[in-house]
């Protein structure tokens, strides 16, 4: 049994050491030196090249190296029949979480006019809250979280989902109500997993239906947003503003116009960021799993695309 | 019976609205128009003319307009035999609580960096997060709040306090352990009421003892701090940043040295307003209690100073 590690560009040290620790037995090969690709039963990947899979004759078990698996299940070469997990890392919801809080807190404070005023000397303590009805559209573990814990700090909230629920312990509203959602949120959370239906869901129709004067807080993947239709949102007056954490091209290009956009606050994809000490465990947890066939934990149902 | 309002250059009208609704029975004249000064049995106070209370012959109650009371308690002829009470208001504490946490997301995850990094379109991934404890110096109902909402969010937090304190439900460290809880915490809140105690606490010996690169918030009371002693502290590395909203004097004067001092974020004392439609009925509530001789809310202990 051999795991390998396919995350081109990426620093793996981290992780092999701290699952090392966790199975001493475990052997690692780290993409691009597989010496014994017969051997692997296990991958973890992050950005792999498109049809490496096909090496690996004996593979059973493919592990995202995070929450989102649209970087595998893009690519057609990927086995149908070996199952998929993903990482459902608490230390990655907390942190996600406290960065859309800090967004909402941010844009329900005003903090950007007050460096204004700062910067022109200005002292104006005229409406000092603007008041906020927050819209997170996808509730699985992190919008849930996002959810959960901006409704204890007191703050109205709302989640959009494909699909329907009960039970839900916040107001929510499904696929064919998201007119309906956006009219009653003036601040929009993006927590979306990745799929065909959801791939440019954040567009100029969308942003028309908007509260007027709606944030936008985009933390989930580049390829939900049409990065153009935030400009002309911005100026219609659908939006007044956006922070914004991923990107259709990473890293953001030098010449790529939101760089230069004041109402748009930019972080380089720093929202949430997978912890190995965290998402270690649960690699070998399921590799345990897959040995002695018991149920995988966080498998990804590949229809559903999540 | 007649409630005088004395807030010298504040509108006072929202009050009187609020206040009439409640009671319209109750005959309010605001200074300086103060005809009846016989009549008026209670006052409510920000900011009044020192002496201006031994012209009511016939005073019972005195009530802040806000939360805090050192206005009032400075003011040597305010009779001391006559109750003091003040607005605890959830609102008030709601807004607080918010202001605080905006200001640790943002140091935790370094939103001025960002800003900085955008300016320059830089793509700076590494170290996205800067571990933070946070300390709340001031334990009544708006640090026990923070430390509340703080605790539940996942964060490591310790309350410091003049008083001994049994059964409180965080870590908390009494006036002899100041140094121990300085360096327990690297963010710093002053939420203490302004008494003779805690004038000028958040002073160069203090910042001194604060684990290296503490984060400074300032929402309490502009004479907490000594304001020279902040850009010191940054110099010397003991702090690395600040949020203020209380100054010693308000409005900032247009030549303070903090208006261009990059390292520390200004507001103009916005952090919490008091909400009349959330206070006036608890001005109403005390005016009912001392007419019918029952137990004061929110009642001022002179000797501790809030």
């Amino acid at each position: 049994m051999s795991l390998a590690i396919i995350s081109p560009g990426k620093n793996v040290q981290p992780w092999i050491e701290v699952l090392k620790n966790l199975d001493s037995t475990l052997k690692i090969q780290v993409y691009p030196e597989i010496e014994a690709p017969e051997e692997v039963e296990a991958v973890m990947l992050w950005n792999h090249p498109s049809g490496i899979l096909s090496n690996f004759p004996n593979l059973k078990l493919i592990s995202s190296m995070g929450a989102g698996v649209d970087h595998i299940l893009r690519d057609d070469s990927v086995p149908k029949d070996i199952p998929v997990v993903r990482i459902v890392d608490e230390k990655l919801t907390w942190s996600m979480t406290n960065y859309v809080i800090m967004g909402v807190l941010n844009f329900h404070r005003q903090i950007t006019r007050y460096q204004k005023d700062q910067k022109r000397k200005v002292w104006d303590m005229s409406n000092p809250e603007i008041d906020v009805k927050v819209g997170v559209m996808g509730v699985g573990a992190l919008g849930g979280d996002v959810l959960d814990k901006l409704s204890y700090m007191g703050f109205p909230v709302a989640g959009f989902g494909f699909s329907e629920k009960s039970n839900f312990p916040h107001p929510y509203y499904s696929k064919d109500k998201l007119k309906d959602f956006l009219g009653a949120v003036n601040v929009l959370v993006c927590l979306l997993p990745l799929t065909p239906d959801t791939e440019n869901i954040l567009d100029i129709e969308l942003f028309s239906k908007c509260t007027p004067g709606t944030f936008l807080i985009n933390v989930a993947r580049g390829k939900h947003l049409v990065e153009e239709d935030v400009i002309k949102a911005l100026n219609e007056g659908f939006l007044s503003g956006a922070l914004l954490d991923v990107y259709r091209k990473e890293p953001l290009p030098k010449d790529h116009f939101f760089w230069e956009e004041d109402r748009i606050q930019l972080t380089p994809h720093i929202a949430s960021v997978t912890n190995p000490q965290a998402a270690a465990p649960q690699v070998i947890e399921n590799i345990q799993r897959i040995r002695s066939n018991q149920p995988l934990k966080n498998l990804v149902i590949r229809e559903r695309g999540y």
